[in-house]
């Protein structure tokens, strides 16, 4: 790709980490489905339409990972960003019911690290790849000045495509008594690093996180999960749904809410699972109350799946990791979006 | 738009700077044509396809803007940054023939200055409307720790669309005798700031520049020009063309070849045109040689139109400002694929 050749922006010298670099070619290659069309002259990246639903709506959305990047760099462990940008730029389109058809990136740095940006595309590309994304094209741009010593900045956007008839979310369908079902996250995903990177400071990131076998720097920058295969099973199960929230920056407190009508509140059992290990012990360190948690942090819900009442059990049949987490009830204008009942 | 609120990102207390964002909200509206779908719930931007050709094919490109945002902060003009990225982006997929459909933008900071975000993405709408695409989504992110102080970057994605059958280039059209016609730049564009920066570092950027009436600052910070409307009145008007090269990073000599076959090289008349102050005066502070000038700059021609010599005479008579600047030669595996005539 005539884009992802770090070694031209950065002006390092052709043999060094040349491996890394074949490793990330032939990643994105290998997500170049029959759409994509050869790139020859290429400034921009070409994605032949075809099957296209009766209604055809593209939804983009173009995020950042935040600064779970500053994590990654100080840990050299880059490919896992690759996959977290992806996967939740994946799932923000996933709530409208779009599937992706493409995506791009945009690495920058003061000075490229060619082995960094080779690691964060082939993880990109291996995320791209098992939700049938074609990694189309992206920019590694070299910033002297702009960028802190040693950081870089990871940015994506993807291309779906749904049919109007079935866009996500349909708040006319949704009445109190609708149930929200909670997909398990991986971790904190994408959210609330530059406070999680306040309360590990000077905390050495390879003891093992309380109550797991898991260091803390694996459980830190596990990628962000994605929903698509399981939010396929449930719809290709015929099964109803009304709605999807993907809990990313603000919540569910903030996320929730995007996709209700305004007659709506949503009510939270936040007993109704067991808090995660990683997230148990940030609430600990930094004296976070539960409101406010669930205004940070997915804490182990990353996607909410909103359904009416007939749904939950085919869905937990299909999903057993799935959880009742929660209600729809009525809202007067006197009360928040969210309630969390605490019990 | 969900995602353009500087205020919630950036934690600022929403009463100041308020003006610009009311703007900037304005303008983006102002770029929804009735493809764009409403936005309830979105965490995507939604657009209807409608009007497809024979056989759609979409053209996406990502990209930045390079340390011409450094610049820009330094002298706190952000709009034209926005202007830029667009540009930029929308001449990138026009050398595929690619008319823009929607963009996305990504601005991040260490710590987000909201009236600075508020217009780039001013200055981002404007440079969409005047093309007709929709400025359909986009992601302010405040990174602490991972910009220099005071430093930030914008990056965008664009994506268009095109008939499979009117995709440029179109190499196997293209032969010895052919003409490039250059269409002038209104600067450096986005390229070679870095270098750009340093020359000028330590001058007063409110001189004049010798030559002109305009200050050192505004030849500097001129916006990437956009040359969609020049193309579609060649195009309109049933003139061949067989190509479009977007002299980017690279110049002259890394971008022609990217849309030439291997067997046809490109000869530039370095001296069919006055290069303008602004170059000249670059070249003198750097005693930079044409050859390497033609490898990092536009030296005033910003896109380059490969056609027939039969297509020379209509394309000046429609766009007067159109210059002869060179010709395909036959190519031998020993020259270089784009020769500079010094005369």
């Amino acid at each position: 790709m005539t884009n992802h050749d770090p070694y031209r922006q950065a002006g390092v010298d052709i043999d060094a980490g040349n491996r890394a670099v074949e490793l990330m070619k032939t990643a994105v290659r290998a997500t170049h489905t029959p759409n994509v069309l050869a790139d020859v002259g290429s400034f921009g990246g070409l994605f032949a339409l075809t099957n296209l639903p009766p209604q055809p709506v593209l939804v983009a959305s173009t995020d950042g990972v935040g600064t779970k990047v500053k994590l990654a760099a100080e840990l050299g462990r880059w490919r896992s960003i690759g996959r977290d940008i992806v996967n939740h730029c994946v799932n923000d389109i996933l709530v409208q019911n779009a599937r992706p058809l493409f995506f791009l990136d945009y690495i920058a740095s003061s000075k490229l690290n060619p082995e960094a940006v080779a690691e964060v595309v082939t993880g990109a590309a291996e995320a791209c790849r098992a939700v049938g994304c074609a990694l189309l094209g992206g920019e590694t741009a070299e910033m002297p000045g702009v960028y802190a010593e040693g950081a870089f900045d990871v940015a994506g956007t993807v291309v779906g495509i749904v049919d109007r008839a079935a866009l996500l979310p349909q708040p006319d369908a949704m009445q109190a008594g609708d149930l929200l079902i909670g997909l398990p996250s991986s971790g904190p995903h994408t959210n609330g690093y530059s406070l999680i990177r306040q309360l590990v400071a000077g905390l050495d990131l390879n003891t093992t996180l309380p109550g797991t076998n898991t260091s803390l720097a694996d459980a830190l920058l596990a990628p962000h999960r994605c929903y698509l295969a399981e939010i396929d099973r449930v719809l290709h199960a015929g099964i109803a749904i009304s709605g999807l929230a993907h809990i990313t920056g603000g919540g569910h407190v903030e996320n929730i809410p995007r996709v209700l009508p305004p007659h709506l509140a949503a009510e939270i059992d936040t007993a109704a699972w067991p808090w995660p290990p990683l997230f148990a012990q940030l609430l600990a360190w930094g004296e976070i109350d539960t409101r406010m948690a669930f205004r940070i942090f997915n804490m182990g819900i990353g996607m909410v799946i909103i359904a009416p009442a007939s749904s939950a059990q085919p869905i937990q049949e299909l999903l057993p990791e799935a959880i009742l987490i929660g209600r729809l009830t009525s809202r007067h204008p006197s009360i928040p979006a969210v309630h969390l009942r605490t019990e």
